[in-house]
C-alpha cells in the first residue's frame, strides 16, 4: 500500500493520539486488577454522567460486546430477531450461537435496518414449545449498511418489544457515528428510546481496543460480571481499558471522531456522484459509502487502498472512513479512481 | 495505598516502557485488521524463532488463551486432568466446563503440581461411554504456589499422555519465570518436553493485556483461526497485542522481566526467612512466596499494600513480584512487617 | 373427539400391533442395560441388511436422532445449510443450535425441498474466519410438506456436498414414506445415494418411541457412543428400543406400514380433489395433504377431527395420514366436511 | 447367562406386567402427542395426589431428569455440589457440564451421602466473579452406596440451602427404595423436607423407560417446557410414559416394588453375612448390596449372573436387587457363592 490511510474500515486506523496519552497517563505504578482501580471508577461516572442510572462493564470487543449482551438477556431457549446483514449474523462466525444457544431469527434486510412490520411477522410461536421464544430483537445503529435508525423508529421498536415481552439490544459499534448524524445525544437512541442493553463501540471510535456493555434496564445485568469473567472478557489490566473510555468520553473525543468520520464519507459521497460510472446504494448517513464502481477499476485501485468488495456479483464496495481520514486522502481517492476510469 | 507497588499480583503491575513504545511505534497509519498485518507477521517470525515449527495466535487474555486452546484439544465428551488449585479449576468461573462441554477431573494438590502416579488413577473409564473420555492434561508453569515442574517432571508428563492417548497442555501465564528459574530456554520445557499446546502469557510480564497459543502439535491447529473469533478473541487492531509480543521477545525483554521478578522473590523470601514470626510454606522457585504470618500483622500491613489472603484460616498469604519491583521496595516491606510484629 | 383417529399427525397413532407383541417378547428377564443385549444385536444385524456397512445407534426420539448426527458431523465453528421449513429449523425449540453451537444456514422453501442451486449461494465464506464454516446439509425425506427427493435429487445435492468438503444428513423421520412413494429400496435414496448420516425415524412408522442414527459414512461415528450418553440418549432399557426395530424391520413392516399411511393420503387427496371449495396446495407424495379449505369450516371439523392449521393467514391446513388410518375414516371424514361446506 | 435374572442393576429388569398392561390398554386409537393427552392429565393429579401443589413433567430417562433439573435450578457460571460418586459426577459423561455449562464441586464421600459441614466448606466463592457461584446442591436418595439420607439428614441439608440463596435437587432414580427404607412417604424426604426439584426415577422400579421432573419449588418450573424440548425429551407419544407413570402410581405399585426390592437385597445380606470369606462393605438400607469377596471367585460367579466389579483393587462388587428378584434367585446364588469359595 502506498497510502497510509485506506477506506477498509475504521478498525485498520489506529489509535487517537489523546486515547494514547490517557493509557501512557494511567501507567503508573500499581493498580488493583479486574477494574477495583479508581480509572474504571471514573470511567463508569464519566458513562452515567452521559447515560444516567446505568451499569457498564468494559469488555476486549465488539463481538463480545454483543455476544454477552445477548446471553444477559436470553436462556438458550430463546430467539434473537436480526437483520440478515446483521454482524452478530454475518460476521461473528456463530458466536451468539455457540455462546447464548439461541437461534437467531433472521429479517431480509437491504439497508441494514428492519421494521415493527417485519419483526411482528418473525416473532412467532410465543408459547408453543417447539419454537424458540422470541426475547430479544437486536438492531444495529448505524447500520451494517452505514444506514441509522431515526428516534422514532427505534422507540417503535422498543414499543413493539415491551409490549410483547420481548428486549431491544443495540451494536453500537458504530452509535457514536448514529448519534452525530442524527444530531441528537447517544442517550436520546438509545436509553431515553427505550434501549436495555447497548453494546458501546470504542474500537471503530479510534480506541485501541474495548468496548463497553451499557444496561439501561438495569435488571438485566446482576449476573453480568459473572457472564462476562466466565466469557473471557475480564481484563486484568482493565485501568488499561477505562483510561482509553476516559478518553473518549472526556471532552466529547467520541462526538469529534464521529463527526469528522461522518463528514469525511459526505465528502467522499458527494465526490463520487460527480464520477459518471459510480452510483451509490445506499444512503449515505454515517462513515459509510457503498457503491458500485465498474469492477475492472477494482484491482487497480486495491494496488494502493485496501477496501473491501461486498457483493462480488452487483460489483458494491464499500468505503469507510474513520476519525483520521484526511480531506486530502479522500481527494487523492477519488482522483485515483477518476483516471483509473478514464 | 501509600506505595506505589504492591505484592497482590504480577498483573497489578503497569505496562513494561519498552512494550509501550513498541505500540506508540506501532501507531502508525491504517493497517489491515484481525492479524493480516507485518507486527503480527513479524512477532510469528520471533515466536518460531523461539520454538521451532510451531503455529501461534494471539488472543485478549489468560482466560482465553487456556479456555480455547482446551476446545481445540478435545471434544465435550472428554475430560481434562488438572489439579485441584489450577487457574483453570478455581480462577476462570467455570469458563473451561461453558466453552468446552468437558469435565475437569481434579488432583488434589498441596505445592501445585501433579505427577504421573496421581493422574494415572484419575485417568480412568477408557471406552467406558459413561465416563469423560480423559483427553488433556493441562499442567501450570509456573505453577499457582510459585513452584515449577523440572524438564524431567514434564516429559514424564507428556510421555505418559502419549502412551495413552493424551494430549498435553501448560498454562502457561508466567512459563517466562519458570525458563528463567530453571536456567533453561523456553523451548525446553514445552516443545522439546513434549508439550502439546502452549497458553504463552504477556501480560504477567510486563504486557498491557495479550496472551499467545502456540501449538506445538500442529494438527491440533487448523481449526483455532475459527475457535479463536468464535471465542470472542479475535482483535480487530491486532498489531497493537503482536506488537507488545515483538517487544517481549525482542532483546530478550521476556527473559529479564521475568528474571528481575524472580530475583525479588528470593530476596524477599530471604529478608522474610529472618523474621522469625513468618514461615514460607512454599518453595520459592519463580515470583511467588507464600507465607504464613501473624493474622494480626494482616490488616496494618494492608493498609499500605495490597497483597492477598490465601488461606484465611491458616493465615496463609502470597506475596508476588513483578517485573517493576524493587529492592527498595522489598526492604520498605519486609521492615513495616517487622515493625508491625514488634 | 368423536373419532379414534384424526389427521393430525402420525404421531398421533400408537403403537403397530406387532411392535408391541415385539415389546412383550422382550420381556423375559433380565438383560445388561445400554445395548449390550441380543435383541440389539439383531436389530443391528437387520438394519446391516437393510443399508449394508454402516454404524448404527438407537435413540429416544427424532430430535435426538436429528441433533445428535449433526453433533458428530460438525464443530461449533460450522453451518448447517437447510430448508426454512425443516423441522431442525422450526420445530425443534433451537436444540440444534443449543447443542451444537451451529448456525443453521437457511434456505427459503416453499415446498419442503431445497436445490444444489440454492445450496451453492448459501455455501460461501469457506476459509474466512468471520464467517461459520459450511459443513452440513441437511435435508428432509420426506419433506415437512410431504414432498419427496427423487434419486436423482439426492444425489446431485451428495455430489455437490462432497465436491465442497461437506458432508449430507438426512432427517428420515418419514424415509419410509418417501422410500415406497419412490418405489425403491431404503439404501437407494440413502447410503447409496452418497448420505454420510440418517436419522431413521420409527416413531411416525408405527413404534411408541426411538429413532435410529445411522452412518453410512463411518469415520463420522467413532465419537458417537459418546455423543449419544453425553447427550442424554442411551436407555438402558435399550432392549425395549431393539425389539421394536426388530419388529418394524421384520417381514418388511416398516415398507407395509408407509404405503399404507401413503395410500390413505393419496386416497383422501383424491377424494379432497371433487370437493370445489378444497385446493390441494402441495404435491401429495407420501402421507401429508396439504390444502387449502374455507376458514369457516375448520372449527366444526376440528370439533370431530384433530388436524393442524398450518397457515392460518391462508387457511391452508394439514391432514397427515399413518399406518391405522381406515378408507371408512376418510370417506367420513370427508363426508363431514362437505356436510360442513354445504 | 444360566439365570434368568442376575444382580447387575435394577435396569437390567425388564418390565412390570401391570405397568406393561397400561402401556397396552393406552394403545388406543389416536391422542393428542407431546402431553395433550388423557393420561398425562391423570398422571399429572396422581403426582399431585402424592407430592401437593408441583409442577410435573416427563422425559426419556434419569440423565435427562437429572441434567434438565440442573438446567432449570443454575445459570451456566453456577457450581452444582454433589458427592464425588454422584451419578451426576461420574456415569453420565459430562452431560450436566455439556449442557448446563456449570462446574460440578466435588466432595469426597466414601458411603454416598455428603453432609452440611463438607457442604459447607465447598460453597465459597459467593459473589467473587472468579469463581462459580455455588447454586445446587443435589443429592442421590438412595445414594449409588445404597445407603439412604434421614428426614433430618435433608432438612438440615435443604435449610442450609436457602439460607445461603441454593437450593436443593434430589437425583431420585431410586427414591420409592428410600421412601420405603424408612417407612415414609414419598413427600416426606422430598417437598415436605424442602427439596426443591426431585428427578423421579420410574425406569429402576419396574417401568420400561420414562422418569418425571417433579417441581416443589414451582418459580423454578415456568421455563421447564422449553428446557424439556430443547433438550430432546418431549416425546412425541407422551401417553406411552404417562400410562406407566399412572400404573407405578396406582395401588401403590410403586412402593410394593421397592419394598420386595429392599426385602430381596436385606435377605441377601443376611444370607451373606453368614459366609465367612465374605464382607458388606456399606450398609444395606435399600437395594444394593456391596461386599468385598475373594477376587477369585469371581469369575466363576460371573459365568452365571451378571454383576459389577466397584473397585478393582479392593475386590469390592455390588449387587443390586429389583422387583423381580426371588428369594429362590437369591438362594440359588449365595449356594452357588459358598461353592464357588468352598
Amino acid at each position: 500500500m502506498r497510502h497510509l490511510r485506506g477506506f477498509a474500515s475504521d478498525n485498520n486506523a489506529g489509535i487517537h493520539p489523546t486515547i494514547l496519552k490517557f493509557i501512557e497517563q494511567a501507567n503508573l505504578g500499581h493498580a488493583i486488577g479486574y477494574g477495583d482501580d479508581r480509572w474504571t471508577l471514573e470511567a463508569t461516572v464519566k458513562f452515567r454522567e452521559l447515560f444516567g442510572d446505568i451499569e457498564v462493564f468494559f469488555v476486549y470487543g465488539g463481538t463480545a460486546a454483543n455476544v454477552l449482551s445477548l446471553q444477559a438477556m436470553t436462556d438458550s431457549f430463546n430467539g434473537v430477531i436480526c437483520s440478515s446483514v446483521a454482524h452478530i449474523n454475518v460476521d461473528e462466525c456463530g458466536a451468539p450461537e455457540k455462546f447464548t444457544g439461541c437461534k437467531l431469527i433472521v429479517i431480509p434486510s437491504t439497508d441494514g435496518k428492519i421494521t415493527v412490520e417485519q419483526i411482528r411477522q418473525h416473532a412467532y410461536g410465543v408459547g408453543d414449545q417447539h419454537h424458540v421464544q422470541p426475547k430479544v430483537i437486536s438492531i444495529t445503529q448505524a447500520s451494517e449498511y452505514g444506514t441509522v435508525y431515526s428516534v422514532s423508529e427505534i422507540k417503535a421498536i422498543t414499543d413493539f418489544a415491551h409490549a410483547n415481552n420481548m428486549l431491544v439490544h443495540i451494536d453500537g459499534a458504530r452509535i457514536a457515528n448514529a448519534a452525530v448524524s442524527l444530531g441528537v445525544e447517544l442517550n436520546d437512541i438509545t436509553g431515553k428510546a427505550g434501549i436495555d442493553v447497548l453494546s458501546f463501540g470504542g474500537t471503530k471510535n479510534g480506541m485501541m481496543f474495548g468496548d463497553a456493555v451499557i444496561f439501561f434496564n438495569k435488571s438485566l445485568s446482576y449476573k453480568f460480571k459473572y457472564i462476562c469473567k466466565q466469557g473471557m472478557q475480564l481484563a486484568s489490566k482493565m485501568r488499561f481499558i477505562s483510561a482509553q473510555f476516559l478518553a473518549l468520553l472526556s471532552e466529547d473525543l467520541w462526538r469529534k471522531n464521529a463527526e469528522h468520520a461522518n463528514r469525511m464519507a459526505r465528502i467522499l459521497a458527494e465526490q463520487l456522484q460527480n464520477v459518471s460510472q459510480v452510483r451509490i446504494t445506499q444512503q449515505v448517513q454515517s462513515n459509510a459509502v457503498f457503491t458500485i464502481i465498474p469492477k475492472a477499476a477494482i484491482p487497480q485501485l486495491q494496488e494502493e487502498y485496501f477496501f473491501y468488495i461486498w457483493n462480488e456479483e452487483k460489483g458494491e464496495v464499500r468505503f469507510m472512513t474513520s476519525f483520521d481520514t484526511t480531506e486530502e486522502g479522500v481527494a487523492d481517492f477519488v482522483a485515483l479512481l477518476q483516471k483509473v476510469l478514464r
